[in-house]
């Protein structure tokens, strides 16, 4: 075994803890595994894991190979790694359950209480939670990023009647990385506009958005944060300076108001939870799923 | 109960047939329960599901709500609808638990035996699968996704420094996607630039990647594909005629192999499953998780 001789600079403060490994294993991508297995260990919130994701063990022979992982980490920790696969066939799911380790297989017992209930057998295949890339389904969805791209931070306001909903609100709140989940995983073509000080100077809407006002959405952040993230990007600039935001979110505010627009604070919220309140919020329909 | 008389030409030729609802409920954003059940169900191609996410159940009255929904289901088609659900508080999960329908509880069962393997009380909360939106992976993420935006389809050139990966490959071969989901799920940094005409005179790179090879990842595709794509872009275009197609493929070919660059046929490919494989191919680490 390696073992690491630190020199005096290098020294730990404290000794260096042992994690325990948690695989997320599977005859796809893993994707499936990994969502469900963070969101697990998401609720064991003060355990630190050592996380390690094995997509493709569709051979027996990565199987074992996977197992010799496993294996290996159970011995440098001397903690039992937890297993977390979606594997589909019942021979490669065996040699992984063969591991010493704590095996949460996940589509055990699901699939066939599922087959009981609708009285229909399964027809076993890896890798097709991701839809089928010659669907209609994928292509819409394929279609919205490039719209999502063509459309962003007002890069081009004429494609707007394309659109199933324009993000408003100041620069760096968030519209950019929400359009883009919003196409990616919804299927939906989202535009995203930001309202610059020239735009703030009335509380009229830009032209441009007027003829569109029932597709805007504002999302809004709190000063403290926007003054955080505009100072990472351009520190000591008008632009991030705290006088600066407030009066921009003020004027913002004037105009959802005004123009009663809906809005969502998003300062606490991942891409995924705004953009899913989004959907929430305004009714809009997802193209895909 | 609402009977739909359909009009002459709207007499469908066979009978509508009832389809089983499938319901992803949560007290978050519903992706967890989504993702896994999208998958189990897949794991059942033939049959079609109707499928109704609820997220954000996360009061008492909510979970009653829902439960009104998965009763009138059941109502409507006679057939016990599926119920996928993830949430965290025992008092919601019980009201759900008491639908008429075939109840699979993912976290019931996984979490206890989590807890038991690691001698560790879960500390439940909702909502906390994507993450804390103050970390630093977090920011990596959305820091990605804006390099993928600015980067995109050779928009610019002088910030491939920064890049950890350049996907390069014909017009429509789906880089711009790609890029995209490997930021936004893998906080990686990705450039692309499209290989025109003009980049395949010869066999060399063009100028601006030339410092940049051991970064560069080429997606193929079939011709066959390629065309399809194109013509649905820009039907009986020169840039999607079969001929076209057919030489660009066959000169960045060339460029793959005289430059030793690697690359993967991605016609039959999600972009999960591209993103996925391009990590297993080059070896590069995510920057989040």
């Amino acid at each position: 075994m390696y073992v690491h001789t630190p020199t005096p600079s290098q020294t730990p403060k404290t000794a260096p803890t042992i994690k325990r490994s948690a695989f997320f294993v599977s005859d796809g991508t893993a994707i499936t595994a990994e969502t469900l297995g963070r969101s697990l260990l998401s609720q064991f919130g003060d355990v630190d894991f050592d996380i390690k994701i094995i997509p493709y063990v569709d051979t027996p022979e990565l199987a074992h190979d996977a197992v010799a992982r496993i294996e290996q980490a159970y011995q440098l920790s001397g903690l039992k790694p937890l297993v977390f696969d979606t594997i589909v066939s019942d021979e490669i799911r065996t040699i992984i359950n063969g591991a010493t380790a704590c095996n949460l297989d996940i589509y055990e017992g699901l699939i066939s209480r599922i087959a009981d209930e609708i009285g229909h057998e399964p027809n076993p295949h890896a890798g097709m939670a991701h839809g089928d890339v010659d669907s209609e389904d994928y292509k819409s969805r394929i279609d919205a990023v490039h719209f999502a791209l063509d459309n962003d931070d007002g890069a081009r306001t004429t494609h707007y009647d394309g659109a199933d909903i324009i993000l408003i609100g100041l620069s760096r709140s968030g519209k950019t990385p929400t359009s883009i989940y919003l196409a990616l995983q919804f299927g939906i073509r989202a535009a995203n506009y930001p309202l610059t000080e020239e735009d703030l100077d009335s509380s009229n809407l830009p032209k441009s958005l007027q003829p569109y006002r029932h597709k805007l959405f504002g999302l809004t952040i709190d000063t403290e944060r926007l003054v955080r993230i505009r100072q990472e990007r351009k520190a000591g600039s008008r632009y991030a300076s705290l006088a600066q935001c407030q009066e921009e979110q003020r004027a913002i505010q004037a105009i959802y108001t005004a123009q009663k627009i809906p809005n969502l604070n998003v300062s606490e919220m991942s891409v995924e939870e705004i953009a899913t309140r989004i959907l929430q919020i305004t009714g809009l329909k997802r193209r895909i799923g």
